[in-house]
């Protein structure tokens, strides 16, 4: 699957959808923020998965947002595509769209961007394949994780 | 979404993923027939849901076949199309392809036929909207769909 | 457990029997079918392994009906027996009935037939015992399932 | 179902088989014990609304006790009757085994005495049919848990 | 961890609290005895094995007591202590409060006692650090717990 | 609960501990990225229930920092503490830790920040209790929240 050339961010993109079943209800009725996190975390390790051809580990998530609640009988569609790759980490983005079966109507209910390792088999961090944006919309998410990617090394470097 | 005119089986169409985890493994460690199944019924139901836009109930399953094993940590792609509709009545055909993350290489993992029963706010059968299927394809699911839900009808008269 | 002779399907019949819990809910608020399926594949498996003492796995599932639904604090029994078995290959059908525990009135919900193959410790078909059907009931229910394990070949003919 | 005479503890007492799977195991790889509690307390609850035919809640467990490991792969059978009914309150014996499906052998895992209480339609305690022990088994374990339940109120007024 | 004098039990306490979800009701709408108990299991196992270092195993529960419903949305407080050691046998006593998080108000739920028992590599019984109870509270449960220990041997010699 | 003068954070902190099953396995073997996920909305959702004693929901999260693997069979401590209100908005930090049973070493593991909303009868925001830090750590953890939400609004804002 990898060459020397890289991969683009679509050969990894995924795309999935739910039935949110009344096992995934928080007390309120609506559903639970962290089985949402849960599915979140799922297809960003798929789409790393399939950028890299190992075996991957969630290092972290910032600006997870929930934008619109979700209800029970709702289907949500999750995509995920890598946007940026350097050495061994991959920004993932995911976007969470509710769609309302009744009507069709969809809304965005969730966005959020998670930082995954590509691994060896000893759970050594391993140089992923390089990442090549084509579409004008790949190079534009490429470039604003690459700003993401310098403000989270700041960050850290403030925190330590 | 419905109109006079009907809708075609791509309107309705899903496709999903799913990441097989270790909550979903047997006693042998591949993955449990009745999560599989479970995840088999979801699909259909929302493509069911999204092709006559009301509440769905699953009437029966034939000729589920498992043709692969599942391992814990494939990537599976479960694809539901409504194949055949008949007044409240609307065959879905699934297939499910197994992924394997390291290679990309998928297999034909199960398929399934599904028969799911559009229902009105007061759980009673309600009219589906047409299938007016357009592609090649879709004609030939439609016809041979067609040709089951006959066989269905004469062994229920059989058994009766 | 297995001698040169067989065993009789009663050898190895189960009976159980759940309570329906929220947990098993769909957006409607009664059983979801997918949870269902997941007991007759765990039941039909368990009546498999103690006719042949060794591992199964689900080869397809055919002609699965409901009939009635099943409510949130329903009891379920279900029932399961092996009514076919040829070399590696095992027919098992499985019966479930909804009882109102306020009433004691049972329903007939849902039947299904399923394929299930005896495995080696290889994972490998192994020939499982024969099956000595013993009381009429055990000999009518053989006999169509002789003539069920006829039809499902034909029909892999066909799609062939 | 219930009459002036009352009913039998056989009317009343349910069987039921699980396939211990993955999903069951604690850390060691063995059955997490608070999986099998609740498939004691459900199978309790089954028997006793059998016996009252309303709804019931547990207001105690005593005297459980894990006589052998259980595996996951294995079948267990769980056999749950009322032993001795007081105004509202039942106690209902659970008696848990373990079945290896391959050899067919079968071991004394756990057993368990509840207390149930019967419930009218706003959650208040309502006296349970009478129970009516009919074979000497059933007398026995009539004569058993009366003990029992005044060891339990001798108990309870020591804590007071 | 472990020393020839002997660990207290505050060395070893634990103290969890679970907000009740939709996922842990029974079809009453209230809390499920055997999700309660798993919760009572689970922090029974980490006190005894934060006491003995060791794997554990839990071996019965005695007078476990719901003395007020759990509702979903409800926050359950559960708090473990080790209250009693001999050789390779633990009591460790559990109490369940529920607080309602609207109101602050708490109240006692659950209450129960379970013998755990230390295990080596080889899932044999091992020798527990000796259990030093400092407080007066916690030598009042120790006496408390060493006579309890007594009553159960005289109940299995009765039985046997 | 509530007063003029407002609530500190260590009135509404809490602290939980939860052993790691199975259940919580991805398919490497470790704990799932997205269950950890889940007990850090659950107990930040505590934590902030127990400040403005109404309903909650989580807006967002940032800054979820995985530090270290977790294991199956580990002890992990969660810790949740409100660090800054502001109208119906609350910053919640939480911090997992995981403890290795047999040696009592503990280790942190995650790191995340929440912002959850108080939510009225009607599902509205409503102003929660003013946050009134009390320790010299109450106040550092208040004023670098009430920095992260100006970074957080300022980054809204370039989005838009």
């Amino acid at each position: 699957m990898t060459n020397a050339k890289g991969k683009t961010p679509s050969e990894s993109a995924v795309v999935t959808r739910y039935l949110v079943m009344p096992q995934q209800a928080n007390p309120q009725g609506t559903a639970f923020g962290g089985a949402i996190m849960g599915w979140i975390d799922m297809v960003a390790a798929m789409a790393a998965e399939r950028h890299c051809g190992t075996e991957v580990v969630t290092a972290g998530i910032d600006s997870l947002s929930f934008k619109a609640p979700i209800r029970i009988g709702d289907h949500v569609v999750l995509e995920a595509a890598v946007n940026y790759v350097s050495r061994s980490s991959m920004e993932v983005g995911v976007r969470v769209t509710r769609e309302d079966p009744a009507t069709g109507i969809s809304q965005l209910a969730t966005t959020a961007y998670l930082t995954l390792v590509a691994l060896d088999k000893d759970k050594n961090p391993v140089t992923a394949p390089a990442l090549v944006p084509k579409t004008d919309e790949e190079k534009r998410r490429y470039e604003n994780a690459k700003r993401r990617v310098q403000q989270r090394k700041e960050r850290l470097r403030q925190q330590a």
